[in-house]
């Protein structure tokens, strides 16, 4: 049986109430082995509550890291549950790392404590956009590597088509580069570059797509650099933001309608950013998740975890060693 | 007296029958001297309906470059009003060159056809974009230089905080480098040295800014290399048409009052992009500018050119000379 999904009991706005309750309906409905990590007393009265004392293993840690505690600069304390659950799947004692907590603390605490995986010379975060079509695109990486070589880039376009196969299901993944022109040779050097790398890999390579693709549907998983990655993932969020604002101004719609389609675009709330490329997998579910959000996170962390998605980057890309 | 605004009279969707009206309304109510360019014969034609002959000098140019040859890959050919107008700028007949022709067209016609000023190491293009909050914040570059190296950026900031001077009217305009974190240090490696070459520059230093300040007015200026601030400016576009998408599909909203928000963000209808480091300034007016559009573009194009933009850059930023 494959090592269990390692689930961050005290991650998110809600705290073990929801994550325990997510836990349970992970192993029970899914199928899925969990552990949980955190203050041991917490948890085992949620445990309690779901009839599911004993079912389901508690790694005791002792110290929270605060929601409000953002961006990759967060530092997890030794004794937090963030740090014991990515030491637990360092060693192996877990397949994947499930945490509701601020994304920048659970990528910069996973990227020191797990480790790259072999062969993969840097970790990408992938995160799902919604798309206007009512399909979905990866945008990969959204903000693990700041600055990848076309190599790197590379390898984030096979851990991303696998994302696109294993958690949407979309059996043979289109990829587009993100550039500034659709035309062969148009971009940076830096894309210049990885446009010759991407034909050759296991994807239907679609070319370059542009900034106004990103939410068009236009290709199942857009490939940037993290730094890139990472502006356009906050700026979709902005500008879907200030355009619901100009809308509201104007009187024409009443604010809790537009609220559901701000929703959408919340770059936590895409059902689990998925941290790529590390001796485990980390899926970051969104702060405010309740218990089915978790389980559904619990769910693809399996699914990815499963899937070979390293072993794919291995079989496709041979790379040079790389002085880190 | 200064050189003449020269104006494309056969760029954007209207042709003669707009720029020709709004060459007229620039020289009689703002007092900017201006040269037409284009089809003699049909600018004539408009110039008489005016009762404007012989007030506006007229540059015979037999060629049109059509609408839809989109993207810095179209060329110009040489009889054409594009061509014939740079070269009018390059040649120092003209202050600065206006046209409604697509972005791409032009500014890579501008950069070939006028050539960079002494000192500045590379143009930029700048684009008003309107915030949330009511005013506008300056992006640049939005895609004239896609690798630059830190002192490039540095001069854009210059630039941009310029712009934000002559044509927003911002007294002591803030700028903020566009990044993947507030905090400073943040960012890739040319993002990290681009901050230290910031504080000691001729404006207000914000600091980093990120993507969802992009629309949200958190400055006056942002600035960036010309493929981030590129992807930046068609997500924004593509974002704000998904959202209203989605606010269309949910009934809340009729289109018509949807459109008129959409029409605020249309990546070309800024009330002029400027390209900015050459040695005559270039202001692109949206394709579907009316005369008073026009006739505002030629307003900011004397207003850059008499400003000494490109003389600020000279004084504050002592530039190496570099190989092109």
């Amino acid at each position: 049986m494959a090592e269990p999904v390692v689930v961050d009991a005290m991650g998110g706005d809600h705290g073990p109430a929801e994550t325990v309750g997510g836990a349970v309906t992970a192993l029970r409905e899914h199928g899925v082995p969990v552990v949980l990590v955190g203050r041991a007393g917490e948890i085992l009265r949620e445990l309690a509550r779901h009839d599911a004392a004993g079912e389901i293993d508690v790694v005791h840690a002792d110290e929270v890291v605060p929601m409000n505690e953002r961006g990759a600069g967060a530092v997890a304390s030794v004794g937090s549950s963030l740090r014991v659950g990515c030491e637990l799947v360092r060693q192996g004692a877990g397949s994947a790392f499930v945490s509701a907590g601020s994304t920048g603390a659970v990528v910069s605490c996973a990227i020191r404590g797990i480790g790259r995986a072999q062969s993969v010379l840097r970790p990408a975060l992938a995160i799902a956009l919604p798309s206007v079509t009512g399909g979905a695109t990866v945008l990969i990486d959204a903000g693990a590597t700041s600055d990848p070589t076309p190599e790197m880039i590379a390898q984030f376009a096979v851990l991303g088509a696998s994302y696109a196969q294993l958690v949407l299901g979309v059996a043979d993944p289109s990829v587009g580069l993100l550039s500034i022109g659709s035309e062969p040779g148009k971009g940076n050097r830096l894309t210049r570059r990885t446009e010759e790398l991407l034909p050759a890999l296991p994807f239907r390579f679609h070319g370059n797509v542009e900034g106004h693709d990103v939410l068009a549907g236009t290709v199942d998983v857009i490939v940037t650099d993290g730094f890139t990655g990472n502006v356009v993932l906050k700026n979709v969020e902005g500008s879907v933001r200030a355009a619901l604002t100009l809308v509201a101004q104007s009187g024409v719609a009443g604010p809790e309608a537009l609220r559901e389609v701000a929703r959408r675009y919340d770059p936590e709330s895409h059902g689990g950013a998925a941290l790529l490329g590390l001796s485990g997998t980390v899926v970051v579910a969104h702060g405010s998740s309740r218990a089915p959000t978790i389980a559904r996170a619990c769910v693809v962390a399996r699914d990815l975890a499963g899937g070979g998605v390293v072993s794919r980057v291995r079989d496709h890309l041979t790379v040079e060693p790389v002085i880190s």
